[in-house]
């Protein structure tokens, strides 16, 4: 396993960029049919089991591929979260190192933001106001913002002098996000490939999130009820039944310690709600939803497909 | 003179751009010190001699100048302005061909919004809100968005096989414009250069705008004070003295068939008010006004420099 290089400036990563390209040129990468290939996987760091499924997603993909940790203000409208969000930068660069990663941009903030908040942002309009939206004000304005600003930095083709494929990557389990970003890709155009990764679980069941760490174990048996949920859902729609999301909903709420703050089943494209009446699901659906468990606020999704209409 | 080539679609522009950026290569452009380069003129059409200005520079810059015709009807929020912008796009091809630029983009509306208005959109926030943005609500929302649109189809960097400097011309005639995209650019860390192209005056004085054409003789007439205001302010500042703001506000006001809707003295990066008291300009601003004459809406700015403080 070689060491990633830790890059810290956008002029940094621009060069290295290149130079990483260069050489994988150099080595014959890109002279077949496959285009040359750079993967992009943003994080903020406290990596955990469903961030090397990224990075291993994207390191089975790609020629070369940079991992970025960064955590962006922009996107916490509590300042009490974003001061105790965990920064665990020696242990991130280990795991990507060993997931063979080959860049680490780890700027701080005064290099991505130099002027302090920034002016001019990208919105994420009525789709970003809802479900996490509702809860978290202004979050994926912030999100959608570096976002746009990471694929910036990191762009193959603006640092190298032979055509890129440039693909990004996202995880399944921030649903909302995704959505987001695909929509933002697409109604603003930039040349790259969204590439979503499934979530990672628990044994039992829990979605990693760099917030599990601060629950406790009785607040972590507890929180488990909420993979439970979506589980039950997911039965019985795949056995052609109607989803009954009263039930799924009333057995989270007989666990006293988590409280539920939604959850729905929607379109996966546009997260419109799918209400469905009695009859099964007429097509894929994502159940989704966001639950306080003591002071940790969680967040799960999980698809439903009927396998009668699939 | 060559006909330009013409594109309707960004798959044509992109596979266009990396045709000519190769066929310039090819040639030897790019392999002394200057690398290649690629200039954008973005446009809504109906062009004069500002435009032509536009397209010199950049045609005098860059190997390599594409320029779009694209009336966006995002940045429109009067239906009936959108309706009667001038459509010249035969007229506008020949303008462009004399000035010798290599392709036009002029895709239709169904091409740059697929599936209608965008959802996610780059927000101009406060510094959007004043002068123009005040009269015009989402006007500049809507000019973000389609830029960052454009910016992205005509990347030289995502078509191209070797390095390219990217440039992409605005008329300084729109001066709040100029300062958002700017801010967007830096904001959200474009890979594009951005080039001011100084304001092109008619022998009475009047900016060059699209909307001209819709001045009759008498309106056009009276029209010309809005230069002399300015060009009042601009004499006193370079002769040291204090601008007479009030008194050039007087002047546009004696002229019954101009209604002024702002005049004021700015900082030419933030367009935050500048309000000299009695004393001379202590940097470098800018004069910027707004008036309706008869049916149609001109802008026009001017810059104002103190000789004893540049």
């Amino acid at each position: 396993m070689n060491s990633p290089q830790l890059l810290r400036t956008a002029a940094e990563l621009k060069a290295a960029v290149a130079e990483a390209l260069a050489a994988k040129s150099a080595a014959g990468a890109g002279a077949g049919e496959e285009p040359l290939s750079l993967g992009l996987v943003p994080t903020m760091g406290a990596l955990h089991q469903g961030h090397r499924s990224m990075m291993d997603a994207a390191r089975a993909e790609n020629d070369v591929v940079v991992a970025t940790v960064f955590i962006n203000p922009l996107q916490f409208n509590d300042p009490e979260d974003l001061r105790r969000y965990p920064r665990t930068l020696e242990a991130d660069v280990e795991l990507l190192g060993a997931a063979g990663v080959d860049l680490v941009f780890a700027p701080d903030e005064d290099e991505v933001y130099p002027e302090g908040a920034p002016l001019v942002r990208v919105s994420s309009g009525e789709l970003g106001a809802r479900y996490e939206g509702a809860s978290r004000p202004g979050h994926f304005d912030g999100v959608l913002t570096v976002v746009a600003k990471l694929l910036h930095y990191a762009s193959p083709a603006a640092a190298s002098g032979t055509p890129v494929r440039y693909r990004a990557y996202f995880g399944q389990k921030d649903a909302q996000q995704l959505v987001l970003i695909r929509r933002m890709v697409a109604d603003l155009n930039f040349d790259t490939e969204v590439r979503a990764v499934p979530v990672v679980r628990a044994p039992d069941g829990l979605a990693e999130s760099s917030r599990n760490g601060f629950l406790d174990p009785v607040h972590r048996r507890a929180a488990a009820v909420l993979p439970r949920a979506l589980f039950s859902l997911r039965d019985r729609v795949s056995a052609g039944e109607p989803p009954d999301l009263a039930a799924a909903v009333a057995l989270v709420k007989a666990q006293p310690l988590v409280e539920l703050d939604y959850f729905d089943i929607v379109d996966p494209q546009t997260l419109q709600p799918l209400r469905p009446t009695d009859g099964p699901l007429e097509k894929p659906a994502l159940a989704l939803l966001a639950a306080q468990v003591g002071s940790v606020r969680l967040i799960d999704n999980l698809p439903l497909e009927n396998p009668d209409t699939a």
